[in-house]
């Protein structure tokens, strides 16, 4: 398998500006390196972030773009996650300030101080898990926190989630599953990176296991289909993640494009609505990032009407 | 078993000032009848919302208020609930003016006219599903759309989920699990109505599958122990439900709770944080009503420190 | 005039169910004497809330039930606000865990503490100004923070704003205003209180310059004419008041009943939609009760249309 | 008086990647043009936004990006508003389709289609008044609805308000005001551009009296101080401009910024706190952008400790 490597520094937003690291055609499986979020950084538990990080710049270092060959405005980018594995033996989760879904932080402003600081390190255990303490310890059940393509007009940070992908920080984006990506640009402009080795619904604190990754991805192009907002497909599944604040209009987002999708399925708006009141899921994501993600899903065996 | 019956009209509103239709021992089990949400008012697929319940004053009817011996303000009220049968072969739902999750309404105000109503009619097919058409077929999940207690204070309607419980619409509230509830006033007041065959998580259209149900249930008390938002109890995992708007507050009141919780379990509060952000689970019960419900969980295996 | 004393303990919610303390005309100017939110019990400096009101039960007392004749469900009382002097030389404010604007609350949780807290009294001085140093003295423009009618089913806390008005924290419900309110119940059940010597917009750290008071009024009924939300009126502005949060629900109330109020004057939805649009205001009155309060204005000079 | 003309096509976007239209320096006035957010293409009542935009391209063009000679990041831009001119005797609003505060749109999803659209366009009469009729006429109250300096990171599009400025929609970024930036780049790369002839707070259909125009600006830069979100100074008051979704976070972030702000002029945070609950002002500047605006002001009197 072809290993793409980045080239250069990488990128903190997701930019069509720049210079691709490889073109990709459809159907080729390919593999990229990425960088935890922290950019190694944050190595032991004596490694307060706002010590360590507070000359590192820009967080979040995505690898990328990655040119498809043949993507244009208007097509629909598919992405199959083969694998994903690490490259290190040890993942880091820690309360930085002012980050984190129960601090006051540069968008939810409040008086207060924020919450100290801490720092957990993990490592793989003979058992597979990534352990802290008897206590904390998690399965290997790694994900793409960041999947995007680049706007047409926008340079977004790679902290931000929004309708082409982005900081999702949904655990669905994994191994076995399929991501839909609305394409905006001739080339499409994908970037990956922020692997997590394990993450609850939320990611309260805003720090999932970070870690550095292999990835290996499978690219396809949909001519000519539009879609607005990034959607899952697992074997059983079908999903869509709305991003936005405050959660309900994510939330409203991701279930009004979920209906869409099982129109086209031949389902009547009405009654895709009717069915998702009866059998819809709908789990929050992300209550960290600039803005909130949620993911609202259907089971295949309900929106394929036969 | 002992039933308890209705006396007189039901209660639209957690009332303390009602008179109780009961006195009920701690561990002792007992039977109530619930209506469904329209008072069974909406029975064909002819009856539009807005013509059947113009006239027909508030909707939600409770069963209660039961009068638990021995509760006093500051207790916790534990709720088991043992079974819900159904009391009909039928249950409804519709598309109703003004309620959803993806149509204006009285606090989502907007220039727009509401969507159209629908009513479907959902009968058990022979495999015991809720059927309406070979599309529309779910699983009998049943569930208490409201569970409460009385505040002290306010009377608050059978629409609303508030730190009493209330109408959370949370799947979790059924049979196998225990509700944990704040007890507020000496009784403690308990309500309950609203089952709800099945439903999706969000309630997305704002009804359920309605029925009229026979719940059986068992009360007990823990004396002197106080908790603030509604606790759930799976034989696997803690729950919490917090109700609020905006969605992000009713998230993190949730798991704020939950985190409180934890350390009833000897974990420090911010490593109870770290726990949930790597496998905590997020949910939302509720987008359509008063104030939205959101369920924090934890696997008990996590929150049981040995 | 008539001066009606409170009987009895004062509510600290607005109730139905209370025997009303007088009946009245409308018409007749009549004179009330309201409590300050903290039932005078910080009264100096040294009195922090924390310890002060710990056994102090619910806040904020409401002067009434009222009793206004000829009110039935689906009228629209109005109150003229003629007069409000103070009953003390002094004021209070203070920084009240955990309420404030900047601050976390029951509602807005994180796991930061609450802010310190601190007391404030002003006393008027010979300017007449209500000072408490150099530095913090304002002027004497004194409003009712609540002004309500009773709902027909639930009972409301006095802290909360709502459709019927409520703990609005409205600048405007000032004297030479008139307040439009919702009529739900036989005799309407009027109740007021809170009364502030002064209010910023936002009301920011939760309590103003709290007074106790005595206060002129005259009602009126406007007969078979129903409102939803409380509409006020200056000599040159008409405004709404919507409560809701999050705060856009609010605004969206408040513009959206405006329009509504606007069509009664002949103006086309659409067209008064653009007019609010070039010329309309819309400032926050309050950002730290159970829910916001937005305030919606056009000058009647562009809303009566020739 | 120096005229900068925009060079090729004007940008999208607040963007430090494009070649700066001109070099100015500290204290010189200058005087450049802009363009209505429409590009000019909705010229009469016939025009509807849909039809006539839809193959426009992105809208609200930029005039920019301007090089300040000796800016750097963590320095403030001091920007003189000297005068806005129209260039042209007619401005323009509408509805469009889904754009607005009281209509469904991208982020704000329903299942019901946008309400109808709808072009006003109004002339200058012999009073100086912008009117379209009897009832709508308003008088030429400008402002830049556009004002921003550019990210180091992002590229932001002309349609958001964000912490260096952008699309704020504040009625007080006018003549005799002065606002301040933050310099996240060498050379701060200052746009402009979106004139509103006039506009009511909230901006509530989304498109104010729309304007091509003439403006005199200054600039001075304020060596090493780092603000964190715009500061506008009018003769009498100092204001913070926060922006956010749910509207309550873009009131804290704005109230906090404000207390930090007095506290340069010596006020301890708590009182400052105190002073804005009784003295402060707080209105909506826009509640139909990307995210919303809200202004806090207090006094300078206040502010300004003697």
């Amino acid at each position: 398998m072809r290993v793409i490597r980045q080239v250069g520094e990488h990128s903190f937003a997701f930019n069509r500006y720049l210079e691709p690291i490889g073109t990709v055609k459809p159907g080729e499986k390919i593999v990229l390196y990425t960088e935890d979020c922290f950019k190694g950084l944050v190595q032991s538990e004596q490694d307060l972030p706002e010590q360590v990080l507070s000359n590192a710049g820009h967080l979040n270092p995505q690898t990328g773009p990655l040119y498809i060959e043949g993507a244009e405005p208007g097509d629909t980018l598919k992405v199959y996650i083969h694998g994903i594995e690490p490259t290190r033996d040890w993942a880091v989760s820690c309360i930085q300030k002012p980050l984190g879904g129960l601090t006051p932080n540069k968008f939810t402003r409040m008086l207060n101080d924020p919450i100290g600081e801490k720092t957990w390190i993990y490592r793989f255990d003979d058992k597979g898990m990534l352990t802290h303490d008897e206590h904390l310890s998690f399965p290997w059940e790694p994900f793409l926190g960041t999947i995007a393509t680049a706007g047409d007009l926008e340079v977004i940070s790679a902290l931000t989630p929004y309708e082409q992908g982005g900081n999702m920080d949904a655990p669905e984006t994994k191994p076995g599953n399929i991501v839909y990506l609305p394409v905006a640009v001739e080339g499409a402009y994908f970037f990956t990176g922020d692997v997590h080795a394990n993450q609850g619904q939320g990611e309260l604190c805003g720090v999932a296991l970070e870690i550095s990754a292999k990835v290996t991805l499978e690219f396809d192009l949909i001519k000519g289909k539009s879609i607005k907002w990034p959607r899952i497909e697992s074997p059983d599944e079908l999903m869509v993640v709305g991003s936005a604040r405050p959660m309900e209009d994510a939330a409203r987002i991701a279930y009004a494009e979920l209906i869409d999708w099982m129109t086209e399925y031949g389902w009547d708006r009405l009654d895709a609505y009717q069915a998702l009141t009866q059998a819809g899921k709908l789990y929050c994501a992300n209550m960290v990032d600039t803005v909130y993600s949620m993911v609202a899903k259907v089971s295949k065996k309900l929106a394929y009407r036969k």
